[in-house]
């Protein structure tokens, strides 16, 4: 990996900063983020633009130019990539070293008095500019919206923003019409004396619409804004996109069912101007919802005496907890993608002493299996296929100049999904092709018992998954071990493999509680820098339990696992495990076998089988 | 329970309202918080408004009046006492309710347009003002601040605050002069670029100064404030406690030996006064420290831009982490207390079956078993002596009208705890004199294995106590029961038996990590209305683990229980119990037949080690 050469770039950027075409004073700082205007996980090649001016192309980051120095902020899972891919024009910001300083500290140690620090408002969420501007005014600075990116100014070949084609979803599909879905949002909106709402969060809006795109990689998404009204629906999107008949038929743009129910359309770029003129025209108690983490430019269009920041939105809270049709799609979804993972394992076992098996062909090899599966659509996120001290790396993606060759004699981890139509998958397992080492099993076997703790909990309807993040680290605590990332995160039905705004982790406290019907992954893990990595991942759905008792009529939930590929007994000292452990393993061994076995059987899929009957033997 | 009776109190009050004298113009509303103008959770007579304008004698509570309403609000625990103790002059607020409002979406509902809402500066957390004033300006009424208090105003025969005699502790019970206690803090102070820290909370001063009083009842307290600074030291209290010479000498007043350590002394109420001559001389960097708890009044003397408001003190925190001595000091005197508890519990099942003990009576013995022991001070907050439906209501407090007699057919729930100069105890048993019920006994077990399974926890150095909650509940969660109380407090060394920063608790979120030398309570419980209630609280030190590994160097933590009386064998269905469960009970009640046995022995007291051999027996 060689960095990125910057010298002339960063000469461009700062005469970009001088230059009063794009605001009326010179800027002494320019601040870029890494998202988009959407607040997305993943963004499309024209919205890399931390990644074009630094060379850094990890998931989170900001970059920093002033007129002297040249600074990017990541976190631990980023460092050494990072400082491989920037060149020395760059100074790497360690997050969550003590000695690293925030950005804000760090601008107003080296900003001269009475300085203009830019940023573009679009890519900036609402309340982080509200925290750097009031950190910047504090020291006599001040933090300026530029409206041209200054970035985009001095990026020749910036890609085009994408738009492919709009793929609509059928009530087999979604459970709900889009028009229920506006009904319900309205119902919400009522509630709280709501007139007007904004989605900017492009999944929201594909939820919403019943619509799938493929605008940014990986999640099924399309670019958008939507604004709800009581009685009017503004759809914010490339026209050209609307020109397929069946999108049109579907969203009734021609002949809408009921006037409440028509959905006005304008071009993508026009919701600023839209948005500020239905603000102009609000009355006095009018109030408007707006995700707090919108970028700021929308929010601050809406004047505050109107607008209701949220944490998150009802689109986001209803969207998390999936319907019928949902659920028995993620099921579907889950058992093809089981089959693949079968067959890829049940190849691997065969391959790889041959010794020709890499992390990349290994990696590409369970997508050829997925991609023969029926709806498939693509993957959901990278795939992480890791050996050895490769496993290590959290974050790892297989690349050529660190791809390495799976073995008899080291762990392998895989960490993979697939979009379906049906529903979107996420599943890690940990493999050993020979004999693991007695310190390898008893990592696994400490990761395996917070698995089975999280799976297996019940827990008072109302519980947020927060207060479950410890069971999955109880027993690698007692060893004295533990691992640096969250448990669980919630799972989109054919979108975003991430989503909010349930989840299980030591670090989120905002999350909303668990209720049937949510969809989290349960992930517990052990790295053990240099030599492996083990996380054993399933996709679970918020059931109700049946207890006892039942404690002032709350009742009671627990998860079932929609993942089903058998978890490796080969790496489990079982000597460790309870007996309600090896029950529950047992018992999800059984059911592996019951409903994959029958698909693998349906599929013909012999080979694959036999290694999952031989996977699930129950043990002792 | 008859109710105050509040009409005249209350047109006295409105008559206050509109009188000119104490603010310019009348005030449509007067907001009478709980607390004192140090943030206590006791509090001294004299600082009882709230109860003496609405009658309601609760911990928490919160009256407004109008010129037409008077509400009070008031948590589920209190609903009954409250609605008992306050006559129809009066609305209850049920808070936790969905259908309760909140004061300030009630003060609004019920104003007239453009109000004034009085409220005393000094009893109002800044915190509160700020969000209260907020919602209020926002309707377009203010909050304004009535320096004058109008309770007192209407209040005749309102007590003294008391100032009772100031004691003395030696660095044999402190273990650190406050001398070296104030370099200390300095040491902070400078490291943050700090250079006034004002103190308000009266353990932390009392903690400072190595100075204890009596003032309000439970807590080892006088009323003070101070100011430190990097070269003086400011002390407020009423100037007639220092003319005793042992505490003049230990101040150093006369003869201090360092210019920066010299303390100057101030009467109690010119903290104001000070503190604004202190401010109206800050240089441009200057920064004061202010816990963002503290008093309205006080905290807005310091202009917002010299002002850092914190949600834990430096004091507060290095308070919560117990040096040797107070360690040792805290040992010794959970050792006495268990004493009396064992003398308590001998003696109470041989007099239950007489039919001649109530709740009170229990109680009473309880403080004359502690009472006989050296270093005794008092009790540590008032006994909850509670029998059969009793022991469900969490806060309960045997009154004569609401005692009942033990018998051998109800479980027992005696909470209590004492100060001695060298320590606080506060211990929580549940006890059946007779057969206790199958389900008397599954609950109780369940508690018991929450109890065990947070006592006996091993977690990373730097994990915050709500992280470990969950521990507490997953028994009972799993059986479909949970209970509606945190898990455990912060407790103090011969100072208040709750503080904080850190805690065991799902509500808790700004809690701080727990590190070796904290000391907290480990209190799971179980209520069944109408029936019984259960509580098994020890309180435990937290101490350095040895674990197998050692992740990242992290180290790790676990509890040893410095509580030492026996649980009750006989309330436990040991067939629920794990492997591990009943070691941790064995190995438990060996140390207390090991520790409390030699005390009881050379105190001579024969019955009471019959009874804690009887009740340490190992189970099988």
């Amino acid at each position: 990996m060689s960095p990125k050469i910057t010298g002339e770039l960063l000469r461009l950027l700062r005469q970009a900063m001088r230059n009063c075409k794009y605001f009326s004073e010179p800027l002494q700082a320019y601040i870029v983020p890494s998202g988009d205007a959407h607040q997305s996980e993943y963004i499309a090649p024209c919205d890399c633009r931390r990644e074009f001016i630094c060379g850094f192309n990890g998931s989170a980051g900001t970059a920093i130019v002033t007129e002297q120095h040249a600074a990017m902020w990541t976190d631990g899972r980023y460092f050494l990539q990072a400082s491989q891919q920037m060149d020395n024009n760059w100074s790497l910001m360690k997050m969550g070293l003590k000695e690293t300083p925030s950005q804000e500290d760090w601008l107003i140690s080296v900003l001269p008095e009475n300085s203009k620090v830019g940023v573009d408002p679009w890519i900036i969420a609402a309340d982080q500019w509200k925290h750097m501007s009031k950190a910047l005014t504090s020291a006599g600075h001040s933090l300026v919206a530029v409206q041209d990116n200054l970035i985009d100014a001095v990026w020749m070949d910036r890609p085009e923003r994408p738009s492919t084609q709009l793929h609509v979803l059928g009530l087999e599909h979604t459970g709900i019409s889009w028009q229920d879905k506006v009904t319900a949002l309205r119902g919400k909106m009522t509630e709280r004396k709501i007139t007007w709402f904004v989605a900017t969060a492009l999944d929201e809006i594909a939820w919403l619409f019943n619509l799938r795109g493929a605008d940014i990689n990986y999640n099924p998404v399309f670019f958008a804004y939507t604004i709800v009204g009581m009685n009017s629906i503004r759809l914010f999107v490339d026209l050209k996109r609307l020109s397929d008949p069946a999108v049109r038929d579907h969203l009734q743009l021609d002949s809408p069912s009921k006037p409440d129910l028509s959905i006005q359309t304008f071009p993508y770029e026009s919701v600023y101007n839209e948005l500020q003129a239905i603000c102009a025209a609000l009355g006095p108690k009018d109030k408007v919802w707006i995700c707090d983490k919108a970028s700021c430019a929308l929010t601050q269009v809406i004047p505050k005496v109107h607008r209701t920041p949220i944490p998150y939105t009802p689109l986001c809270l209803a969207k998390a907890v999936k319907n019928a049709t949902e659920i028995e799609g993620m099921k579907i979804a889950h058992i093809k993608d089981a089959v693949a993972l079968c067959e890829l394992f049940a190849w691997l076992e065969k391959e790889i002493p041959k010794g020709n098996i890499t992390e990349i062909s290994a990696a590409d090899k369970a997508e050829e299996f997925r991609s023969q599966q029926k709806n498939f659509v693509g993957l959901s996120f990278p795939t992480i296929s890791s050996v050895g001290p490769n496993g290590a790396i959290i974050h790892y993606r297989p690349l050529p100049e660190t791809n390495r060759t799976l073995t008899v004699n080291e762990v392998y981890l895989i960490d993979s999904g697939a979009q379906y139509i049906d529903g979107t998958t996420d599943v890690t397992r940990t493999m050993h092709f020979g004999t693991p080492s007695v310190f390898e099993k008893e990592c696994f076997t400490y990761v395996l018992k917070g698995h089975i703790a999280v799976s297996a909990a019940v827990f008072p309807n109302g519980t947020k998954g927060h207060l479950l993040d410890s069971f999955a680290r109880a027993a690698l605590w007692e060893a004295g071990l533990d691992y640096l990332h969250g448990t669980g995160h919630g799972v989109g039905c054919f979108l975003n493999v991430h989503e909010g705004p349930c989840g299980i982790s030591y670090k989120t406290f905002a999350d909303e509680p668990l209720e049937a019907g949510m969809i989290v992954s349960d992930e517990p893990g052990y790295y053990e820098d240099g030599l492996f990595g083990i996380r054993i991942e399933n996709v679970v759905l918020v059931v109700p339990a049946k207890s006892k008792h039942n404690f002032r009529n709350r009742g009671s939930l627990t998860f079932e696992p929609l993942t089903l590929v058998p978890i490796q007994v080969k790496m489990m000292n079982t000597e460790l495990l309870t007996k309600k452990e090896k029950n529950w393993v047992n018992e999800y061994h059984r059911k592996c076998r019951e409903v994959v076995g029958a698909e693998l059987e349906r599929q013909g899929r012999k080979e694959a089988l036999d290694w999952l009957i031989k996977e699930t033997q129950p043990i002792a």
